[in-house]
């Protein structure tokens, strides 16, 4: 049983981390991720429901995320796996890839060796691009939910928009939460630890959210007017780190993709929004900045599931640049 | 924005089609392949929905399939491209690739860069496997609906399982028929061209259905007493071979997964067989042959959606063959 289509030899590429690493120097990622946001909320991007596997005996998970830009001369598929028990071994929760397809022949253009770590910088970008459209100025203290990777690549991707370099930092394991904190302090920031999430929301007008709770971690009544809240954590059904009533009562809502959020991100416990005219997508906000933030004492809300959209976006530009440079 | 997980420097494998070919040569795929339909069937298997994309301009799409055995070490994400449309510009329709995982950490474990082979072995193994418990004997004449790469290949799998070599061969396209006619020929077979699919029931009694077609190719009274037909093609909502008569009217009707065919294959059309109790799972066959063929004048379907459990088993045996010659 054997027939090689010998006319299937392709030129394809397999990019190694360190080549990933330094395309990316030569990039400016922010700008990618929001034309990406803006394609995807003009009805110009096709985004499949999210791929997912889950592991019951590790706690791990693995999302496929898929799609493509009309017109454009590339698909995507990005693999992601999150393992968490993997850190008690000493070695990564993360690992994946993004593949780079030819969308007019199907043939493979690039593998991406990113073992997750594209996906982490489309992430924290994404955050960047939220604060920028809904932060007060100026921001007195950001707040940071979390000790994983996350927490650390949501501020240091804030550095470029706000000179503010006060944190305050929530998280359940005290071992980890130290090490989050010196890290944190290494990269400049002045980092007060606090046991109990909602210290943060009293102390903070910019509260970054990174946790994979299933519990809410803050509600309505701790968090103060003119704060902005961006929710990264909840990707999945059954995630929730905001009390419903944090986005009952936000002035604005805005979520990366109005029919995923309502499936995986903190949208999924009060899906009625929606209805009620409520909530808008970020890509909406970029396109037209007046849907942000127009007043110092709203209180609002992004909740981002993360959309293929960034991994296309992304994958795209270091497969590009990789290609010129070698 | 860089942050290099520097402990995520996994040791993964990239193997090329050549030595995927070579491993081949070592593995008896047809028993993998059953003991994977074997395990489906009794449930130790997740398999997610299929991933889907369509590029409407051209005609392609890209299939993901993905899953796992329970308690095994790797899983399996599997993605091949269909583009038709390349067969005028004198390259492969197919393109694609497996992934192995490990799946207590997520990590990669290997890439095989088969550009669709496995994907062509493993259906054509699943064919044979149907035809091992459902064909008649003797095997008069093989009919064989299509000209592609599967019509091809299901034929040559076939050669081990009977000494029949007279075929019916069917397809629209008078050079592509021509030129599958010849090839089929050099392989050692007699071939009879047919320019209407009934033609071939009228003379076969086993048919291997093969094409893309969205518009019945037989229907119940074309099919003779004693026929066993397997229908490869239909793999996509929308998709049909045989007229629904044809499945109503078969004494034994087997599908690869009923949750999947009734989304994606024949069955799609008549899935009320279902809750009558008239579908058989091909693992339940291969487990206990007497649900198979048992009187020669039975008429017999099989139903073939193609799993990610085939992909799955032979990516891994692949996969550890290629690292224990290296």
């Amino acid at each position: 049983m054997r027939h090689a289509p010998a006319y299937t030899v392709l030129m394809s590429s397999i990019l190694t981390l360190a080549t990933i690493q330094n395309a990316l120097r030569e990039l400016d990622v922010l700008p990618l991720i929001e034309a990406g946001f803006v394609a995807y909320s003009r009805g110009q991007v096709i985004l499949p429901p999210v791929g997912e596997l889950v592991f019951p005996e590790t706690g791990g998970d693995c999302h496929i995320k898929y799609g493509f830009v009309r017109g454009d001369d590339i698909f995507v598929i990005k693999i992601a796996n999150y393992f968490p028990a993997n850190t008690r071994l000493g070695t990564s929760p993360d690992d994946g890839m993004m593949l780079v397809f030819d969308q007019k022949t199907g043939s493979v253009r690039a593998v991406l060796m990113d073992h997750g770590y594209l996906t982490h910088v489309r992430t924290a970008a994404a955050g960047a691009i939220a604060a920028k459209y809904l932060a007060p100025q100026p921001i007195r203290r950001i707040g940071i939910l979390g000790t994983g990777m996350q927490a650390r690549l949501q501020l240091k991707a804030l550095k470029t928009l706000t000179d503010c370099r006060e944190v305050a930092l929530y998280g359940r394991n005290p071992e980890r939460l130290a090490a989050c904190r010196d890290e944190m302090a290494a990269d400049g920031f002045a980092v007060q630890t606090c046991t109990a999430a909602r210290d943060v929301a009293s102390e903070c007008n910019l509260i970054v959210t990174t946790t994979s709770a299933r519990t809410p971690l803050l509600s309505a009544a701790d968090i103060r007017p003119g704060t902005h809240i961006t929710a990264m954590g909840s990707d999945s059904a059954n995630k929730q780190e905001l009390d419903a009533g944090v986005l009952t009562a936000a002035d604005i809502l805005v979520v990366d993709s109005v029919e995923h959020a309502k499936m995986l991100g903190e949208l999924q416990h009060v899906p009625e929004l929606v209805s009620l005219g409520r909530v808008r997508e970020l890509g909406a906000v970029i396109a037209n900045p007046t849907l942000g933030r127009t007043r110092a004492d709203q209180r609002t809300v992004a909740d981002l599931v993360g959309l293929a959209i960034q991994d296309i976006q992304i994958a795209k530009a270091v497969y590009l640049q990789a290609i010129t440079s070698s």
